[in-house]
């Protein structure tokens, strides 16, 4: 063995030290900044094929350490083709997953900290800070009282907003039960309930829960997508008649295929009628209710026994970081807790302090409220507000546009900051434009499908999307439109 | 308004720039290095009473934006007194949740790119990363091929080993049940089982599945609390007898109370016979098998459906971090697995890529993989060895100290790196004698009840033990049981 393999094999021996993690850590920062500033020059959506990234790396571990400059290279030349950069100020995709500088920052010191805050002893301040931006955000968002931590509620940061429906579903279960599923397991007699235009999670929630996708009631929606309280309380009547148990019901503020916005008030009447928990998923549109303009998508919100939205959406805080809000904390943790003696403490007996490891699934938990934190302090209130009316504007700026134009209809009323729009050609149109926009790299959007047809979703929620890019964007689709119809599909649209 | 007010309330409507964030984000890694270098100057347990943190944090959000140099020195001031340091090479608490500046700085580009990687067609790269390296830990770790993603099984990175047994639990449901728990919902029939000495995750798992608690059969274990497969194979012979229908195992390597290992070969004999799901938890413990000589512990593991291990605990990799396996990935998926029109996409239509929203509850994902993929690629195998090597060395080094002393005694074997022991003065004095060194804030170490004995358990696995950090541990703990001794408890050990 010569001197240079020595060293490489000695390498992996020794840990980075603090001199070393200065000099790479900058360069990290560095490539991040060139990232964000370079980041139009990408094609939005990766145009790699599958298994291609895998291809490119080695097919076995290194048996020695390798310098970290290595690394960094081959995340510029193997990683970067295969990502789809949600980042970039032409991603209109999906809902948001939006960031920003003071979040990335928040995260890094969490990173770096890396404590475990699954109890209050395992670090106070994970818990606390936690608990305090949480009861910031009820003030900032107009949310009733009830969900504040000095009340008989809470709220905690959980990954997803799908892991939010489901500790709300167990919850309710549990309570609906007086808390027999968790003893003797679930018996097929509960009945929950949401529209036939919720999120897929809460299809994946029942069937975690053991309660079965059908026992879920899929309720109509009205012509604008949002649920009927009329059908939802009729069904609610006919299953109590037939000897169910209906327990749950979970209402959406700004569903993801429309940002439809469910009536709270009158599902909340059912709900209290019924004694049916009411949860409340508004993952993305929540972020709106920071404008007092806005709030009237949470008309009703003092019926909900649970609530959440998702800061990692539209709220500059990157993933993940989903605030879930009970108004009755003792239910959520009665159905959830689990003390083994290696978890035992003083602090915990008291009963003085929150241990957040009672209120998830997972047991260990991050110090997420840093992010949170930052990102609060960074904009202000009226940054924040700033911001979300900026999108706000945008999207309606892009609605009248498409309402004006002959060739293309809007699909659904454009609440805030998601427009759902279709050319009126038909599905095999809207699918070719999708493509060859998504092809051409220049934006990215997705679809659904209403009133059985094939509808263009584009969400603006992106930190840095500005005017310039919904034009632009605006002009692509038209332009996608135009080649189709010059009978181009053939060769530009599908080349 | 004067100037400043103008300039302050504008901030928050102005995104940090690239540049500002090269500044502040260099002044992080500053900070997290200088962080590490004064690690040992601080108390390892927080000394903060409930509520002092709060009180310190303003009761209202702040309007408008502020600076961040405020915001790290309020990290600085007001967070890190809250802070028990899981980084110090002092803690010797729970099961470690160990760091390395690779995967600080592979999260901190997971942060950057924040991409969502819920589908392979929202960023190929989170993807394929990932199933490459879960494939490379499989040749590390000498697990079957089985897992491998050539083959009919594969990885993914969940948050944390609850949510793999979660998500076993729940495959293992379905299969049992055909399909039909997620259809029809749970019928109180179906019996799981693990040892008394198994982690809490698996009363949370059955609970959250709607099998219900008492539906779990803790089986007894033997003098070094690993299970008894003689007891469990008589219990599954009685639940059938019974009617009931046996459908889970769950067995562990490396308990968290104890580190025992159950023995998989005879446990996985009557899962076989009796078709049972066979899940192995090795949270911690699994990492040794990255050397050979300590593969001893998965002995055999041909017979899992299913396995689990979190770098993030032993693996030198940041919090969220849990490697989990499964023999048949169709059976998760199915179990798991929800399409809503809005993630259709060509690229999950094909068959050809993975999706990772089907292997786990949560539907959004970060690219965890980075991390991972640094510290494997820093490390290399070898390095990765070392450091598990000298681990366990240093563990059985204190091991050998307490077994000559007359005054201690080891409380269950010591396969690994953590140490059961306990002052033979009785409980009340091994209480104060945790308390005093926890209190003092020189090392942090926790307890276990064993043989209904309060147990303390000291574990070596932080980035940063060396030695000394051992022998001055081991030395503390003499001169508290010494002070007890000398009748100082009211004074030096409680004060």
């Amino acid at each position: 063995m010569d001197r240079t393999e020595v060293n490489k094999s000695s390498r992996g021996a020794s840990h980075m030290t603090p001199e070393e993690f200065r000099r790479y850590g900058k360069d990290v920062i560095d490539w991040i900044a060139d990232y964000y500033e370079r980041i139009e020059s990408f094609p939005v959506k990766s145009q790699v094929q599958p298994g291609e990234i895998r291809a490119a790396l080695p097919p076995n571990p290194p048996q020695n350490g390798e310098s970290f400059d290595a690394m960094l290279q081959d995340v510029e030349k193997l990683i970067l083709p295969g990502i789809t950069h949600w980042q970039s100020p032409n991603f209109f995709g999906y809902f948001p997953s939006n960031n920003s500088f003071p979040s990335i920052l928040g995260d890094l010191l969490s990173s770096g900290l890396a404590v475990q805050g699954m109890l209050w002893a395992t670090s106070p301040a994970c818990t606390e800070l936690e608990t305090h931006v949480l009861d910031w955000l009820v003030e900032m968002l107009g949310l009733p009282e009830k969900f504040l931590s000095r009340s008989t509620g809470g709220g905690v940061i959980q990954d997803t907003a799908s892991s939010s429906s489901l500790c709300a579903l167990l919850a309710a279960r549990e309570r609906a039960t007086n808390f027999s599923s968790n003893e003797r397991g679930c018996d097929g007699r509960l009945v929950a309930y949401t529209s036939l235009q919720a999120h897929s999670s809460l299809e994946k929630a029942v069937k975690v829960a053991g309660i079965g996708r059908s026992n879920l009631r899929l309720i109509e929606v009205d012509e604008d997508f949002a649920m009927r309280p009329d059908i939802l309380a009729a069904r609610v009547e006919d299953d109590r008649k037939a000897g169910r148990v209906p327990f749950f019901v979970c209402a959406t503020v700004g569903t993801t295929s429309s940002n439809a916005m469910d009536p709270l008030g009158p599902i909340g009447e059912t709900c209290r009628k019924h004694g049916l928990w009411l949860h409340v998923d508004a993952a993305m549109a929540g972020t709106a209710a920071l404008c007092p303009e806005f709030r009237w998508i949470q008309q009703g919100i003092e019926f909900a026994d649970s609530y959440c939205f998702n800061p990692h959406k539209w709220m500059f805080t990157n993933f993940d970081c989903d605030c879930f809000y009970v108004a009755d904390r003792a239910a959520l943790i009665k159905a959830l807790s689990v003390l083994p003696e290696y978890l035992r403490n003083k602090a915990t007996e008291s009963g003085a302090v929150i241990d957040y490891r009672d209120w998830h699934i997972p047991l260990g938990r991050r110090f997420r409220a840093l992010k949170l934190w930052f990102v609060i302090r960074h904009y202000g209130v009226s940054g924040l507000q700033f911001h979300v009316r900026r999108h706000v504007e945008l999207a309606q700026q892009l609605a009248s546009w498409i309402a004006q134009n002959p060739d293309f209809e809007l699909a659904a009323p454009v609440p805030l900051n998601l427009v759902c729009f279709r050319h009126r050609g038909g599905d095999a149109v809207n699918q070719a434009i999708m493509e060859h926009l998504n092809d051409s790299g220049s934006l990215f959007l997705t679809h659904t499908r209403l009133h059985d047809r094939l509808t263009l979703r584009l969400c603006i929620g992106q930190t840095r999307t500005e005017l310039c890019h919904v034009e632009a964007a605006w002009a692509r689709i038209r332009e996608a439109a135009g080649l189709l119809r010059a009978g181009k599909a053939g060769t530009e649209l599908s080349g």
